[in-house]
């Protein structure tokens, strides 16, 4: 398993293009049309780094995600979601790859953070069917180009930062002791809830690409910047992918 | 201001190494005797990537930070600490770097996480006194590194993560609904205060090097064994470089 960085391609790492030089097949999961700008930044980069290689490249539409039950990004059809995907990378590697061949998931950001990869293939090597071992390479995170790019830290000095979803910041609001907040996974932009608190917001999407976009500043004031911002690209490119830091003065509650 | 990855000199980015190859003097701070194995390995990154190109390096000795206030991590002298060095950081712009010159600190791991660099460097370009401006190259984190090499992820579905201080650990335990909290800055490995319940850690030291240890386990078992590794490689090396995630049964309180 491949972190391949937050949309930049120079952010990949040296260890995964070396590892990537030792693969044979690739497994790509197409996420139907408007995500075909990610495939196609993947394709490139293999296309960069392995010019002078043969290398095979298995495409395999993703499930679709039950998404009716009211929108939210985790729904009980998630665990059905993720046995059919199990299925697949199951399916991929029993046919796809040679007893001594090397395969290898190719995953945006760090493959720790909020990705599927790592336990679905997890689940896969515990089903006991299609014995394999792998190794995991790690990414430069979305959140670490986020606030790269915003040239600010996560912390600060001798506190903690909670990373967590869009829908538990809205059920609960700032963690308790905790000022600085990354979300993600949040189509609902729930940082407008404190637009009348003493919190800044550094927002950005499709970080690292040339369709970038970054705002930062006081809720109150960023917030209806963002929304419009984000309908536009939405609108234009048909997905959206963006994460936020929300910081709070210290002390408010 | 450069993220050069948790150890491991091919955690690198292209993009950190494009940008050290447009480096004319890299800012490098030593830590004393105990670290030069740190600052040996920055120099073998710059001899690897630079070894056609000329480059000034500047090695200042870091301020001693006073910690005779009873061990903690951060005292009130870490005020002082930091303008001492960012009157280093200031004089080293000033005297050391030409007009049009580019100058470099390269940062373990993330400079977004748990490292004084960007706020004091922040500091100096408030003052003033010499204006510079500054971009930011996001690194894999030691966290990132840690569980790739643990093969495990950071949260767990729709849940929560929290990346926090061996102190604060100690004072406030587990974050209010949060079961996966990774400990950064301990030097008390206080993660023993959980020996009782049911509670796995994944622990290593000099994550991506020669040197790396890693255990994992539940806690009660874990617990003694990295203690004595811990002990062992602090005595041999003359100092450590440890982190950890702690994972709850989900629902333990």
């Amino acid at each position: 398993m491949i972190g391949i960085g937050a949309g930049d391609p120079e952010q990949l790492t040296l260890q995964a293009v070396k590892a990537m030089r030792h693969t044979d097949v690739f497994f790509l999961l197409d996420k139907g049309e408007a995500k075909a700008d990610l495939t196609r930044l993947r394709r490139d980069m293999l296309e960069t780094h392995l010019a002078d290689r043969t290398y095979r490249v298995v495409e395999e539409r993703d499930p679709e995600r039950d998404r009716s039950a009211g929108g939210a990004a985790y729904s009980p059809a998630v665990g059905d979601w993720r046995s059919a995907r199990a299925d697949i990378y199951e399916r991929m590697i029993a046919e796809e790859l040679g007893e001594d061949e090397t395969g290898a998931f190719l995953v945006w950001g760090d493959p720790a953070l909020y990705d599927s990869t790592l336990g679905i293939l997890e689940e896969v090597r515990e089903r006991g069917t299609v014995p394999f071992a792998y190794d995991v390479v790690p990414g430069v995170s979305s959140v670490s180009a986020l606030v790269a790019r915003h040239r600010t830290g996560l912390n600060r000095v001798a506190r903690p930062v909670q990373i967590t979803t869009g829908r538990r910041l809205a059920e609960e609001g700032f963690p308790e002791g905790v000022d600085d907040v990354v979300v993600m996974l949040d189509a609902h932009q729930r940082f407008r809830a404190f637009a009348d608190e003493d919190v800044d917001i550094y927002w950005g999407a499709y970080i690292g690409t040339p369709d970038e976009i970054l705002v930062s500043g006081p809720v109150s004031e960023a917030a209806p910047r963002i929304e419009r911002l984000r309908a536009e690209a939405r609108e234009r490119k048909g997905w959206i992918m963006d994460t936020y830091l929300l910081r709070r003065a210290p002390g408010e509650r």
